[in-house]
């Protein structure tokens, strides 16, 4: 039976193909994501045109159950996540004190906190019974420092970071390694930056950050990263890494 | 008309001495803490009785508009409010994720993070409108590491240090002064290390940190640094700052 | 007998004007520059003028011996030394690598990181022995950030936070109060950033940040605030606070 | 012909194994150490039996020019270094301020510090013209917090880490990849801590770490990562990691 790895946020960006790469390397993957199942689908064909496996899911997260659900399913249907990709991401654009409705600041951490909070109460003491397991956390700048007009956001990922060091204290002794990965750029991902942007605006800052397309980063490049992570030895975890393009200046410089 | 300070979160510790020495020095302090009215009516006759002038009000942060319409009522009826002191805590002790009831966690979240985006909601257009205003909030050492046990406090503290960043980055060019007050350590507390430790090892622990009670942080002494920020000249703000006691051992070093 | 405070890099930015309120205050103050004898008398005689006690001694502190000695005499001929205000800088501009000579990057080492070791190695056993003293080191945006061009200037700084901390771990619990404070931005100083730039964009530069002067840092503002550090009880230390003006964006904003 | 990976500081344990691993891929490497001409030979015949291509020096790299002319031989010699592997260390114990000599605070900086900045000085240019290249640093808690004992060795470490930052602000948009390596906890290395502890304490301390000797960072296991950065893709590059064994705490939570 194939190891699962089960991805929570499963979008043409990072997450899918995130998937894609652990389908490749031997994993069951399974996809959720909120909408598009046509979207969904092709991303299951290509896995599978690929000799992977995969199986997708639509599921609205803020949704009370459906992450809960959701493991629980994987679990008795598919078989043991060993690797749990959480990838929800809460950007909204900068968006003024004054345009930042509570709803708003509540959606950031509904789905970007307390989402990983509920994927770990589900997924940790399963973890935990069978000495091992990988939580892998998609993180952002503002999870590190917020700046202006990201009220919702950085409140949100800043709340997430935490939450990782605290899981990370009570379960890396229990064989559990769970990465925070600090995704401090631009990412050339249609699904969200792309639709953030719009489909011509979103061309146009593709071609300004240059002809070989690696002023943005590349998700099957992170992906790289990501697969290392789950591979590393427990003798030498990493908790905590960042990842930005070679042209782009880090969070700390600009 | 004397300059008003509004604390919110205002028991027998940082909050309600804080609320005294601002009243020491000039301020009308207005007072709101959810419970023990008892104790609230003491602490502004303790204010008025050394000549200061103050108003107290009890008030539950969760409830839906209590910030918000204490903030409009200090405004209308009592004088525009110069410094709000956020000092309302989340802290529930060290639980294992297992024993971190979903409840419990957005609890930490609606108080600690949340209430303070309502608060800034409420009062950063009145400060903004007047270019001036000082926002001074307590913070915790769970705010910058997560420890085993901390999954709620260490998340919302996490959120709510982003959220300063944030706040700061939007109002501090328009002359809002918002400052995140690290306090690192036991604070010799009866209304919230007290409660969580109980009367008798509460008393026990004091006494453990030495007779002359410097071993745990003293409000009193905390409340100096709390004024001194409200006064620095906006050429030489502070953002963030530090406090513990001298025996202790920075977060950092344990 | 008045309590004494050494000032090592007294200009007439950050180092003079923090000595001069010391001296208000009621302290002696112990000047210590490289170089103007003229400026450094200035500085005395003003103190004078004022009512206050001050000294001035030229003193090159990448010399052997010589804070060391300094020290020596200050506490054989004047008092016990109660604050040290460490004020070196080592800041000399932008420099690509290939433009960073071995010289320039040992010498930013040299005063700014070995200077602070050499005067808490001569000041921290006598403080040790009284139980009591203050060392307040003035910091910069380099000391948590490496930016373009910045080699020296960051290795040194950078060397300068974590012996900062070295030194609270060791002396905090002995009664010293050690604390890094980190000027974040351009200060209005005419020996330091004034040199830096020459006298005519140096007043362009301070023009253009506005007409009340306060879109930079001013030493007598930041004065306030190391006074007040000095003075905090010791259940309530400081070890790490920031300083900018309003207008400025925090270091990590930009 | 093979690409270069020349490794500053190859001892038996991080420097050494992560060298034999860059051999096993495919690189020639290059070996310097200070002493133990034996066990350098018997590293290179280690490489060499598993069908691999080393060289080894020794070198002492406090000696002027010593690690400039290895860069130098190496170009001239045996083909163009892509990966530097710059692995001193400077960790002495731990030393009350009193119990350490200027000396032994020079010598910290001038391996750790200043040695990273010769070597890049000597090889980023050389890079900078073949429009790539890769400097993997060896990093240490002290870099970023400075513990009771650790003048030294911090502010060393503290001072290389904001190196590596300017270092990456400059380079990075050039092609070259700067990564700061956080080994943030005991290494299972005979040479380092093996002599820290002497032979008898260092395998009780190994065998308390548990049996399956995972309790201590392996330097296999190390390796991996190293490797992985030098592979990662200039869109998604690494500036900062961290790796620690599972069962043991990271630096922020003791």
């Amino acid at each position: 039976m194939k190891p699962v790895c089960l991805v929570i946020g499963a979008g043409a960006g990072i997450g899918g193909t995130v998937g894609k790469r652990f389908a490749q390397e031997g994993y069951h993957t399974v996809l959720c994501r909120r909408s598009d199942e046509e979207g969904l689908r092709r991303l299951v064909e290509d896995i599978e045109k690929d000799d992977g496996s995969a199986s997708g899911f639509l599921m609205d997260a803020a949704l009370p159950e459906s992450i809960e659900e959701r493991v629980a399913a994987v679990e008795a249907e598919i078989g043991p996540i060993e690797v749990l990709v959480f990838n929800l991401g809460a950007q909204i654009g900068d968006r003024a004190l004054a345009d930042t409705p509570y709803k708003a600041f509540e959606l950031g951490w509904r789905l970007a906190t307390f989402g990983l909070f509920r994927a770990a109460s589900a997924v940790c003491p399963l973890m935990e019974a069978r000495g091992k397991g990988t939580l892998l956390v998609t993180s952002a700048t503002a999870a590190v420092r917020g700046n202006a007009g990201q009220h919702s956001h950085a409140a949100a990922m800043g709340g997430r970071r935490m939450l990782c060091q605290t899981l990370n204290a009570e379960f890396s002794p229990k064989g559990i390694h769970v990465a925070h990965i600090l995704i401090d750029g631009a990412v050339d991902a249609p699904d969200t930056l792309g639709k953030l942007l719009g489909p011509e605006r979103f061309q146009q800052f593709r071609e300004a950050r240059g002809l070989e397309h690696d002023g943005l980063l590349l998700p099957s490049k992170i992906a790289d990263t990501y697969f290392h992570l789950a591979q590393q030895h427990r003798s030498a975890w990493t908790h905590e890494i960042d990842l930005r393009t070679f042209s782009d200046r880090p969070w700390w410089n600009h």
